[in-house]
């Protein structure tokens, strides 16, 4: 494994991570946008755009985009998170180098009007789609409330309202802030070339603009409120908890992930025996999420409406055991075996690779291997797990639900 | 990478593909049963086994062993299929021997009557929920319409009355014969020492007897029998479509992948460009599904009840202008790219390896590189995928479908 690094003037930061055993090579631009940096009159804009972004450019149509990457045999996707947007491909080595020149083309996309209009109704319809499913409905709802009027709080994919309000010259003046150069890292990993991609990259790129883009930055304690909300077709209650977490560039993230593991991982964890073994609950995880200078702690759980008082008492009585006796040994060993194997496993692909590499270089300008993270989780004492449990106590959250009308 | 293999004398096979660069290790035992093996009277054994598996031995409750794989961190599961129960996980190297312990001991389960009673309703419920999918259900449904009194159209799940009558004698019977050591393989990938996993497995599984455990192979044309079923709830018609293809012994089993992704791939096929680019169906796609002796192209489709009829129209014209004029060579090399890369990149994970290196020793009885695989498919001609479309005609299909009432 080697790393390399490359910066252009206008602040592009390009990186690899050479694996010549690897048999497939992989590409991700990571660009530092998400729906925490958008205004609540155009939230939504984000996701909106990585759409738009395979609607073509001057020289290429939405079809000819679409051939393109049809021709390479990649497996290619992006996604939107609350703070990145990420274009990624994984391909056979000899066809790196053409779906790089594609990624970079379609980072200067023409945005048409026409294509806008058309997009927005299937934007419309994802979040119809996505209301529709309570498990996201409720995950949506509750960060809102956790975060309040913190950016966090901002809905990925935006709002019936702030959609329908969007204009194309909105978006376009995001967009040319937001996907600056400077404001984005393009990563590599498997097997390939430095000196080729660099090569590949280097003209096109250095043609970008660099721009102003900043990004507000505050930690958040969470609002505590709760509430819930009636919905008439539906059949279970849907209950989520945040609470406050370390934040991406912390060290102790790694403990607050053996943490969420310990008291919320799908089999095995504290949730597990108590809430689904015990048939209390279908579904009971909790999830570490860390952020940009902030993050939170999320509990999903599915049950029944005679089980929710019963299910409550339970998730209480387990964050009181927790700050009382804290974990144990046998937890601890549990969760790291789990957490390294997930870990390796996924790095092993140069696609999981690509994930971690680019984040790590977005959240903390730093290249670190996986020797390096796996140490640093069997580093992890159980005191700085317990610690983290007396400063962050998860028992004191923010509670969404969704449920069935109550019948009185 | 190095294969490594290893027969007991009571006929149970143990191969490996050493790969000591990999970060992460797989092992899988490959059970020679599934569907096609039952009777009708036992209908939903298999798999019914496959759930009984990890409710523990005589040694071990279920309670046991679910802590037990979870302090190794493996990411583990089985499946089962017409033909194949295959048990399996990934683990990190140093846990190994742990998890394959754990699999030694779980092939000799309890088969207790308690809990066979209450998982039959775990079953029960199961069957009920993939009733419920339609696009699950019409596959079971015109598998059955296809096959017709061949085994392979027997359903995985079984059905609500074979189930409900099957008794824990029974399974027991079955078990005994299909879960004999010359009916499985046993297989290791990735990075691991072939010498310490081999003194593993000798002691336990030589203790297991040998049995006489055949299937019938007989290749099967379809019965090209055309069905509708009504279902009230439903608001979009699915159209399951299965024509005969090739074995999964025959050399033309790669001609055969190519001609389902010209076909129907996701994207960039004809169904794709033909159908769902043009809004006529929300999903088109065909997949080539490789069996013991006999083989089969199935599709599915889904779209409104106005566009039935023209879905089946374009559907007509795609297979008519295939049979007229074959496939083109941008087809071909647009397809071969996909499957390499699909390949490759599956293959580069040891689990995703464990996978091929074992149902190509299930299969063939043959140990083959990704090399061997990879050059099987470039070695592809023009007009080996031309002939096989002479051959095995997909236009000459068993239709079934499932949508809400027709109005009169």
């Amino acid at each position: 494994m080697e790393f390399k690094k490359k910066k252009l003037a206008n602040g592009l930061v390009v990186i690899g991570e050479v694996n010549k055993s690897a048999k497939s090579a992989a590409v991700g631009f990571f660009v530092k946008t998400g729906s925490r940096d958008e205004s609540k009159q155009i939230n939504g804009a984000s996701h909106f755009l990585e759409h738009m972004l395979f609607k073509g450019t001057e020289r290429l149509s939405a079809f000819e985009v679409n051939e393109a990457f049809d021709r390479t045999g990649a497996e290619f996707n992006a996604f939107t998170s609350e703070e990145n947007t990420v274009f990624y491909a994984a391909v056979l080595p000899e066809y790196l180098v053409e779906v790089t020149e594609l990624w970079i083309e379609l980072m200067r996309p023409a945005l048409r009007d026409e294509d806008f209009d058309i997009e927005k109704n299937v934007i419309k319809e994802e979040i119809a789609m996505y209301k529709d499913l309570p498990s996201y409905d409720v995950l949506d709802r509750c960060r809102s409330l956790h975060f309040d009027s913190h950016p966090c709080g901002n809905s990925i994919l935006g709002g019936e309202e702030s959609i329908g309000n969007l204009t194309a010259e909105q978006m376009r003046g995001y967009f040319t802030n937001r996907y600056a150069p400077n404001n984005m890292a393009l990563a590599f990993a498997g097997n390939f070339d430095w000196e080729q991609v660099c090569t590949v990259v280097e003209s096109p790129c250095s043609k970008w603009q660099k721009q102003i883009a900043s990004r507000k930055l505050e930690d958040y304690r969470g609002s505590k409120k709760k509430k819930r909300v009636e919905k008439s077709n539906l059949a279970r209650e849907h209950i989520c908890l945040m609470s406050r977490g370390v934040s991406a560039q912390e060290p102790r993230r790694f403990a607050a992930s053996l943490l969420a593991t310990i008291i919320g991982d799908n089999v095995g964890s504290r949730f597990f025996w108590e809430l689904v073994d015990k048939a209390l609950a279908e579904t009971a995880t909790m999830q570490f999420g860390a952020m940009d200078g902030t993050g939170a702690f999320c509990s999903y759980i599915r049950c029944s409406s005679e089980n929710v008082s019963k299910v409550l008492d339970t998730v209480r009585g387990i964050f009181e055991s927790l700050s009382k006796s804290g974990v144990t040994k046998d937890e601890m060993k549990t969760a790291k075996n789990k957490i390294l194997s997930a870990l390796v496993i996924k790095n092993e692909l140069p696609m999981g690779r690509l994930v971690d590499l680019g984040f790590n270089w977005i959240y903390l300008e730093q290249y670190r291997t996986i020797a390096d993270d796996i140490s640093a989780i069997k580093a992890v004492a159980i005191d700085d797990v317990n610690s983290l449990i007396e400063k962050f106590n998860p028992g004191d959250f923010t509670q969404l639900s969704i449920g069935p009308a109550q019948s009185s």
